[in-house]
């Protein structure tokens, strides 16, 4: 139990503990904080009290404006990390509880709060590694029931663009682009009329940067896997239809890209490991890994149509049907010696489970527009301009619960 | 003409100027220089020099690291600061030439130095902009002779791993992974049979950072296309085939990426602007510009064997044969408003002529293995270990000569 108050319910209680960047309006210096209940730990105000073996002397982590430099720090120190804050925020620590002044300095509400981009992405990828989601693209678009090709031999992916990845609460302006409105006449460009979302988590990679060249081992990938947030990949499905043969999603996926502000790191998310989805064929031994290391994290999307005050639930599923792990993802990702670093950002790709309410973007939703997307009294195939998306992610176990908050985004008109 | 002596076909003369970074031995600081005949003009040993409107009270942006801080100065700054460079190396100028205690420190052989990554690459694009290329390859792999789908709608491109790119002279070592030997077995795992090089030259963005969002007219692309380089898209064919449908080429090609290390300001290369090549379909009109910017670099690939001292030609052709012009990359890159960084790298694709000796890559050369690629005395379908590739580009016109140096990498053998 903490000495701050946790509302019931709060996605940010003391086994949580998940690391954003934020500024307050009377201090717009960007800094590192912890958030429980509705309040956010300032950790560069309590840099001195992180004494522990790996975090003494390497304290001006925590007074970076990103959370590049602590994750980049082994493992070891942000275990560390997790049990001194959990101890200083403890009701039977006097530390933090009995230090007025101190409190009076690392305290900030939520509320008078502007939380950032957590980190600065390096590089982006995308995954494509829920089997549902990838089916349903095969059914739309193939008319076939079966996975071919690689998807069941390695966690399909691409390469993102890391630009233009955006906190939470950035609007979105609707992409120009070109599309073809009908296959038998040329290309024509315009704003995009098939604007979508995709359901996603994605992890961040911590630890020291690796080498050009090395790989990291499947059993060595917990040790670069800091932790998580829920990723909105804006998608306008008119443009990607018509750019992505051979070269894949470019364009109608690089004009945003949205993650929420709190990192939870893999430590909180363990209580909520599940068994691994059955595999088959078995994946090459580079691959294969026995230990859990899949989460049960509810994850769910709502869009409030433009001109209503309600959010309507659309998706929602569980990421616990994902069928690659992000061992394996993170381990095939540098097989070849491609390095990685602390800082990129892995999506898990769209999270769809195995019925009609747990489809995670509108493209299946609709069903290639053969079906309406119910809000209230409005329907839609795709996002009109206003409309705004908000996804929520937590865990929920033996009363414990673990949230990640939210990831918000609104839909500008486009440019004229 | 320099006090400086230029040797006769030295790619640095006084109408080239690239920008590098580079230490020595006895100053392992990293500092952008000038190239200069066999001589490299430490910028950070004469900022104070840099007096101009666009420069005075900037000059930290020579005492960097990485050209990045620079190159974020608007294009008047780079023009600016190649009208006090030109002025200051001629032998007109007394100020440099005849101030022996800031030549002696100003001043550094290339010999005695070593070159870094010219810049901190925030993200990287890869273009597929030739037309030869590509239609080879819709040759081979379709049996088609004419490019269908998108390709002369848009100049195609997809997302590439920033992390692995590296410095000229970087060991570059094969990759292992998945792929098929066989098509009617499961996929194996190993080393790559299939690597190659890809023969490209790319473009740095530079300017000040564009805004999520705010798209890139191609009016003023210029505005932001700083200099070239050339790039080695090392390419491993065989796990590219198996990844790459239907999302695209990911650890294909995020093994390495080798950049030469001296950037080629677009000023230096205006004197060999050409025609730009027709195109047919027009394009819509965001992608349209009438001014010439398709530049007539010679650019040319050779392989020293494994156990050879000798490098033998295998791909020779210019960069004016591309279809797709630069200003067009990045006004189409941006229309989806996509935000772009100082340091962002667009590769061109791989450059290939319209003859059997222009073919920038070997999958080409090979003809899907059904030719030889010749080295003396020794033959090839692709690199075998210890195979070194080094390409080199420059631009001649008049008695004026600009190039680009080399870009050079070896392949070590596979991890066990």
């Amino acid at each position: 139990m903490s000495f701050i108050e946790v509302p019931e319910n709060s996605d940010f209680t003391i086994h949580n503990l998940p690391y954003g960047v934020f500024s307050t309006k009377n201090s717009q210096q960007r800094r590192i904080g912890v958030a429980i209940g509705q309040q956010i730990l300032d950790l560069s105000a309590i840099k001195h009290l992180f004494t522990s073996p790996q975090l003494q002397g390497r304290q001006d982590v925590f007074s970076q404006t990103t959370l590049n430099a602590f994750m980049a720090l082994p493992r070891a120190a942000w275990l560390e990390a997790r049990t001194t804050l959990q101890k200083l925020l403890s009701k039977d620590c006097e530390t933090l509880q009995n230090d007025k002044d101190l409190r009076g300095k690392a305290f900030v509400n939520q509320a008078d709060a502007q939380l950032h981009l957590p980190v600065q992405v390096g590089d982006y990828t995308d995954f494509y590694s829920s089997i549902y989601h990838a089916t349903n693209g095969t059914k739309m678009f193939l008319g076939v029931d079966e996975l071919g090709g690689n998807w069941k031999h390695l966690p399909t992916a691409y390469n993102g663009r890391a630009s233009s990845i955006v906190a939470s609460g950035t609007n979105i302006r609707r992409p120009r682009g070109q599309y073809k409105e009908n296959k038998d006449l040329p290309p024509t460009f315009g704003p995009t009329k098939q604007l979508d979302y995709e359901l996603e988590m994605a992890f961040l990679v911590g630890g020291p940067p690796t080498q050009f060249g090395e790989p990291i081992a499947v059993e060595n990938a917990e040790d670069h896997i800091f932790g998580m947030v829920i990723l909105n990949d804006w998608s306008s499905r008119d443009v990607q239809k018509w750019e992505m043969t051979p070269l894949g999603p470019f364009l109608g996926k690089s004009f945003g890209t949205s993650i929420s502000p709190w990192v939870v790191t893999m430590e909180a998310l363990k209580p909520f490991v599940v068994d691994n989805p059955k595999q088959d064929p078995e994946p090459l031994p580079y691959l294969r890994h026995c230990d859990p290391y899949s989460f049960d994290i509810n994850v769910e999307a709502s869009i409030k149509p433009n001109g209503s005050d309600v959010f309507y639930p659309v998706s929602k599923t569980s990421f616990r049907h994902h069928y690659w792990t992000m061992k394996q993802q993170l381990a095939h990702h540098t097989v070849n010696g491609c390095n990685v670093n602390p800082g990129d950002l892995m999506g898990s790709g769209t999270v769809s489970g195995p019925t009609d309410g747990e489809l995670g973007c509108m493209l299946e939703l609709n069903w290639n527009c053969s079906r309406w997307v119910r809000l209230g009294d409005q329907k839609r195939h795709y996002l009109e301009d206003g409309d705004e998306v908000v996804m929520r992610a937590h865990c929920e176990k033996n009363g414990v619960h673990v949230g990640f908050g939210e990831c918000r985004g609104k839909v500008l008109p486009a440019l004229p």
